[in-house]
């Protein structure tokens, strides 16, 4: 599986999201390792690292698409991090998430929030 | 109805949206002109003048929800024009869309995709 | 086809929805008939035939659904006339819309706001 | 914090909500106060304080778009025991859930469902 | 209660989920047991035992359809255990998550894998 | 562009879509053609060519879903035809529609429906 766009999702999986990153891929060997494959070699390998647009503004999308869509807690939980690692501020967070109420309402906003308030606490980021 | 807010509220509509905010606002005006003056007081006045993210940043966080959603098309055409408006790159604003591929699936990156391709062939905008 | 439930379910089709009821299940003729007949037999016969909440607040939840998910808009029209059949007040309509903006975002009332004020406007009827 | 809407937000939120709406206002204390600030002002000061439709109307339409959605939970608890403080029989609230079944599928009336049952069996509130 | 859909609705519903099914019936009881009715009268009485697709089928299409939802955990599960019952090969399952990424994205394809592993540890299913 | 990946999933979108496919990736051309590569790329190199699951069920697997999230209407199209290309017995694409109705609701299964009555119209295709 030594392929280029393995090996380069990979290193760019490492740069966004860290261990949580290599938690999600390893916990998919037993049942389907070839959609943590195509996790990094598309998501990460491809999508990612294209120019055009900055890593931060790149999290920033996702958290907003994730915190809208309101039902991928898990990787919401995981992009807050990636958003955090990548240099995000995190006031900058906050107001995407906030944000999201006027396009997918209030309750998707808050279960947003309540996660980053999560996130942020276990990584002593204050955001006042 | 010229309390600050709104008064806020419209300049920062007309700083995004122009005329097309406008003209949804004026649409509204004989079934539920209250929604329209909601959108103006609070999505403008009181979110979109918020500091803490710059317009880029929050014009490309709608889009990319937008984009995920699926179900908002009139709304992503306004604000493909709105990113147009505050300064987006083009490349940036596709980038965003394809990159929507990954968490809302490819139909939903294709439609936000078209749409971009018709806003900036109405506005003889390039991304190549 | 001559069970109870579907003649019952036939009759509360025609309070609710009248002629456009009968055309969407006309419309499956060729089709699926039978989608058309659960429709009347389940929909209308078991479920709007219920007591326990009378016509107008089942019309009114119904509009607030399909207002908040956003990519049902035949049937949001189909319900709009089916709201004012039944009696609901145009302004009880458009409160109900316009409240889903808080749980479903601005781009989902604003949807159904247009849609009620064609289905309005072909009727006739004036909420100011 | 002591302008018109905002007072005027928390009584219609103490009506309405009660302790459990504090809670989640107070929850966001610390990360984005703002967020809890928009929902006193712009949720329960502006739109459930408007006349056009009743407290227990507006109620059940916000119980049938959560319930429609799917991915609100939290906020569908809060709003069974909202709709149950206004007043409505807790049958109109089973009958809207149920009903949700035509629209959204038997597994968001189902989820909904469940979360009815918890929140009537806390209150010990019986539909039999 | 002994009608020939329900009869029919329920040896169909004990075919496919078999024990899990009938608790799901079963919790219906004090809140809501026309919902459980409907299920095994409409649900399984009408739609399951249609002819014109095989079983097998039919549990896939449900698999890949609440696994592009994403809100529908619990009865995903279930259908992931009807699926197995009825005769899917692991794989087979496996193949429509992974295929929901791109038509739902990846969140929802994780989500649903993360939840087939855990159906197939319980049965001790292996697909490798 | 000619790596193994691109070449293999253009033989298998001209097998699955034939020229509709190739329509929707040459209207990417000028806007965002990597969009296009992707879905040759993963979408049908990598996904629709793996084994343990045969075309047709990949493509019912696919009108459930795309049937099942109602917001992608120009796709849901495509694998309409591309479900009758790989050879998908009519009856049973209805079959998985009419399905929907049980996960998704009536409204999504109505306009999935709705849309296959127009792809095999103009196929000639009749499920009677």
């Amino acid at each position: 599986m030594d392929n280029p766009r393995y090996e380069a999702g990979l290193r760019k999986l490492d740069e966004i999201d860290g261990e949580a990153g290599h938690r999600v891929i390893a916990s998919l060997a037993d049942i389907a390792p070839d959609l943590g494959r195509y996790i990094i070699e598309f998501g990460f390998g491809d999508i990612y690292r294209r120019p055009g647009l900055d890593l931060q503004s790149r999290e920033l999308a996702t958290v907003a698409a994730l915190t809208a869509l309101g039902h991928c807690q898990p990787q919401l939980r995981v992009h807050l991090n990636g958003a955090l690692n990548v240099g995000c501020a995190p006031q900058a967070i906050v107001e995407v998430i906030l944000q999201m109420s006027l396009y997918a309402g209030f309750p998707a906003a808050l279960n947003g929030m309540f996660l980053a308030r999560e996130v942020f606490a276990e990584r002593g980021v204050s955001v006042t």
